[in-house]
């Protein structure tokens, strides 16, 4: 029997309200073997996916979209969001250039009242638009879907804090799989896991008779008694869980693969006058075995094998060279601490973690926290690195500033995923880090380019530099390193013969792989081209301005935004120096980066070498006193 | 009788270890009216030390810092600790240049392991510090003190979940006034309320006990029962506060101003193998009735008169200038919002509160979720407005980037205390904003001189800019605008006459005022200047740079961080704009402001007059080609 195809049947969420219960938990299987084949060919995140089905589904049914309102955290679950509000047939375009988002985006559907990609914002979000309903009168529940990973984020208690005290119908879902991507970890997770066990209570609100009834010796007369005389015993049984001292009422814990249970749940949620929490145990890649194994892996992931459930494993990556070489000098030196904030993993400490436990953090999704407790550990004598992606490290920058740099504490920052990360998008670029530290005072940054280059300058940041410092690499592997090409390791590498060279190109980390490319790319066309490569990026040396001002024209090529970095601050000082001759900044420039790989995005901005060889043909072109002979315009 | 100076006795916490109660009782006194005094003279916080000095005598007597060490939270309430610690003698200089700070300072005292300013950082810094000390194997307690309204800020709730699981003693102390800096907000702020009134509650640890004894129909037998039988309820009573949930002991609420009740509950703290909260319940502003009647006004205040209380009301400023403007433009357009993140006073939005509640957002010191929650009303339509120090919005940086600008969502920045702030020194100086949201997509930043500016600039961020719009004012009033000087509030204003001028000002913000100035003294010597006023310095107005392009020599003068600011970013402009004269950008470079009045930091930074005077004469004097035959170098 050839099984009905109710994928098919869905443009609308409105077209899952008159399914049964039956044909919802085919819909769910149907739904989960479309999310694997997807992830497995485009990647993406498939454990928090497969894990949140039956939860999107019940949702769905319950609530009336797009007047109701659902706005999930991180985002990196909506996959089945995605399917039933009419994105079915673009999901094969999930992440890609063009395609649609792996996250929710406002401008992609009605559907999606709120854009994500980070963590913890959901409810902070989500209460807004709730506001702006309540103050415009109109009507329609706001739903936040938080995972127990993101609650370790400072934002959504702000958000909870905020919104405990509101004196009508607000609910937040809580999706416990107990984990970050890694097992999650604090109190509060903690937490979680004791009150998931007391299967007892509060499936319905009777809470204080159910517990008094399962002391056996208390009669109807005690409890009556009980009730009305002891406030204090009420309050503390009523306010058992932390949400309900918070403001919310709770529900749970109910069983997140159980439609019936949770659509009931769902339902009597939204009848409530008041915040509500619904705390909700789903299994991260459930359905999928391999998934549910290794959770972790199957977070985020390129691609995999459907049937054996292999994976690529990358040869070798910056990140992993950095955990390397720093659980080498940890080895070594007892005052070295590692920080992650959940990403223990994706920044390459499982090593350090297991060698070096008590020197190892993992802080949950708290990169305000980390870069504080960062710089108490710094203040009584440790030296602790907070190894963090770029991105996530905007959320650190006001700690930078007052708990590490204004108190000149030795605090280095491993700074992973710097630069464009490809098919994450616009939330993920790692293009503000280099701005935003630039500005700061007492702070060193160094960009390596290759992987020989990240031990010494990790030691640099450790031993010969105060205050804090950072040291910044890309996603993956190295690029091309010509052979006539050694890294010194010291503040800036020149590249090519500059004498009698018109034309200079500045730039920093990767980019050099490809100026290198694009000067060979030039030469063959008769332009000289020599390449001056920052390795210490702030601050600049003042030999790498002084040696680049005797060129006629430089071009500076930036992975990063324009607006504060390094090639801005270059091109100051080069006019502190009294340069006059031609200066060419080519950087992101007032635009958010969307998603397309790597390669292709670097095309785009004119930043591979590609891009490189254009510009440089341009000016050239444009000078028209060209003195090398051979030269040609395209 | 002439009551014994025990205040001169005391060099170092020692000197109280052996004080009897009532000794200590007079100290407190003593110490009340040293920081009476000190406050009414040199303005800092009042009301939050005097809350404090019983706690703090406690501290010191229970604690052997610096073995032991204190971190404080803000710090703000710090004055007693210091007075305390060796710095009586300097506690006249506080605030002042060259002086001790009005927070704690690593730099100033081995008894402040920790520097302070903003908000809910002390238990992230006190658990690195804990660590610290754990790994090397030393002994000594760490103990956080934060207030209720600190505890607000998400970065408070990462730290203790992060600590909650820690297996030996650390100590955090609520000090709860049921304040921020106006009355507390938030469901947290409410339970901490609840948890007061049960005054019953947990002295000791038999807790289960006392509540079952208080039900009078309970025999022992029954309650042996409970105790046995149902885990639930133990867990219930025994978890009842939410920081148990989170994994601390709590004790409390303790009376913050009975000396012995706090020496006692600090010793039974300090014995426990475990992370242990003390919930201590202090009167802002105790001992003082003007400070225990205005909390809020003697926060933080600039000096006073003891015996009336009467305080300096300034003039008018531009947050009460700004108030205004919005409460009229919200009076006629439903959508506007005001958030605040607790300081509904300072950025001059009481009016806006008490006229339009249902749409006046205090969200607690929680500035992340501040423009997060903007994002949602804006993406339901309304309008929101965030009022926000400038050194405070630092901690919104990702928010805007994520949850605002990415998702080109109309959010209002409303910048106060922009530029120098004076005496609350590095932690407080308003000199990030510009440079961090100039490296931002999809944002527009204003910059008034003039309080006639506020309003019309105010109103082109509502309502003829798209996304992010910010408008950035100084603290206090306007200063300086000369006679023949109209503000047109377009992109730019040009000041003088231009033609056969070879030198122009470029600058923003209150220091076009002393640029007229400068302006004025420079002519009297026969320098010819023009001035530039960027009114909108984010995009800079293309235009505005061609008019540079004329001038020989450009002074660019900017009161915030030159890296990534509107200095550097003009100076890119010139370049793209093909400018081969002369660019001088003064601006704060690679260093941190220390504390000093507004006017000799802006005089030590050659930020006002003389200094635009003494700089403009150095290149004009230097380029020796004068034109100007008046011309005489000093």
């Amino acid at each position: 029997m050839v099984e009905e195809n109710l994928l098919s049947k869905i443009s609308s969420p409105r077209d899952i309200k008159n399914m049964s219960l039956d044909e919802l938990e085919k819909l769910c299987e149907q739904i989960r073997k479309k999310i694997i084949e997807t992830v497995s060919k485009n990647g993406g995140h498939l454990a928090s996916n497969l894990g949140a089905v039956e939860l999107t589904v019940a949702m769905h049914k319950v609530f009336d979209c797009p007047e109701d309102q659902i706005v999930w955290d991180v985002g990196h679950q909506c996959y089945t969001h995605k399917i039933l509000t009419g994105r079915l047939n673009q999901l094969d375009t999930i992440r890609k250039e063009n395609g649609i988002s792996g996250f929710t985006r406002r401008d992609e559907s009605i559907y999606d009242p709120f854009s994500s990609g980070h963590s913890s914002t959901s409810i902070s979000a989500a209460f807004g638009l709730l506001n702006a309903k309540n103050i415009k009168g109109e009507h329609g529940k706001v739903v936040a879907v938080i995972g127990d990973g993101a609650l370790s984020g400072g934002l959504a208690y702000e958000g909870i804090n905020n919104a405990g005290s509101f004196k009508k119908n607000f609910i937040v879902i809580l999706n416990d799989n107990k984990m970050s991507i890694s097992k999650n970890v604090g109190s509060m997770a903690r937490y979680l896991s004791a009150i998931r066990t007391r299967r007892l209570y509060l499936k319905t609100k009777s809470a204080v008779d159910k517990i008094l009834n399962s002391v056996p010796v208390l009669g109807t007369a005690t409890r009556k008694v009980i009730l009305k005389s002891t406030s204090t015993l009420k309050d503390l049984v009523y306010n058992g869980t932390v949400f309900e001292n918070l403001g919310f009422m709770y529900y749970g814990p109910i069983d997140g693969h159980d439609l019936k249970a949770l659509i009931k749940v769902l339902q009597v949620a939204k009848e409530k006058d008041r915040p509500v929490l619904v705390h909700v145990n789903t299994v991260k890649g459930k359905g999928y075995s391999f998934a549910e194994k290794k959770p972790n892996i199957f977070h985020g992931i390129s691609g995999f094998d459907i049937k054996t459930g292999d994976y690529g494993v990358s040869a070798g990556d910056f990140s992993s060279i950095f955990g390397n070489e720093l659980s080498k000098i940890a080895r070594n030196d007892k005052r070295i601490c590692a920080i992650t904030a959940a990403m223990q993993l994706g920044t390459g400490l499982s090593y350090f973690a297991k060698n070096f436990k008590d020197r190892f953090f993992d802080v949950g999704i708290a990169e305000g926290h980390a870069v504080t407790f960062a710089g108490g550990l710094a203040a009584g004598g440790m030296i602790p690195v907070f190894a963090v992606y770029s991105t996530f490290l905007q959320r650190s920058y006001d700690q930078i500033i007052h708990d590490a740099a204004l108190q000149k504490l030795k605090v280095i920052l491993a700074i992973d995923r710097a630069g464009i990360v490809g098919e994450d998008g616009e939330t993920h670029q790692g293009v503000f880090d280099v701005s935003f530290l630039n500005a700061i005072p007492n702070v060193t940054v160094f960009s390596p380019s290759f992987f020989d280059e990240v031990g010494v300058m990790l030691k640099q940041c450790i031993y010969n530099t105060d205050g804090v410092s950072a040291i910044r690499y890309p996603r993956g592997t190295q690029l091309y390193m010509p052979e006539g090409f050694k890294p010194s390791c010291k503040t800036f590498d020149i590249y090519g013969d500059y004498k009698n060279c018109d034309n200079l190109i500045v730039t920093y980390g990767r980019l050099f792989s490809y100026a290198c490319r694009a000067k060979e790319k030039l030469e063959a066309r008769g332009i000289k081209v020599c390449i001056l490569k920052l390795n210490r990026i702030k601050p600049i040396d003042e030999k790498a301005t002084l040696f680049a001002t005797s060129f006629e024209n430089i071009f500076f090529f930036e992975e990063g935004m324009l607006s504060g970095g390094v090639g801005e601050r270059f091109n100051y000082s080069l006019g502190c120096a009294n340069y006059k001759g031609n200066f060419d900044l080519t950087a992101i420039d007032n635009e958010f980066v969307v998603q397309a790989t790597v390669k292709d995005t670097l095309h785009k901005l004119n930043l591979d070498a590609d891009g490189m060889e254009k510009i440089i043909i341009q000016r050239v072109d444009n000078c028209g006193d060209q003195k090398e002979a051979g030269y040609t315009a395209v």
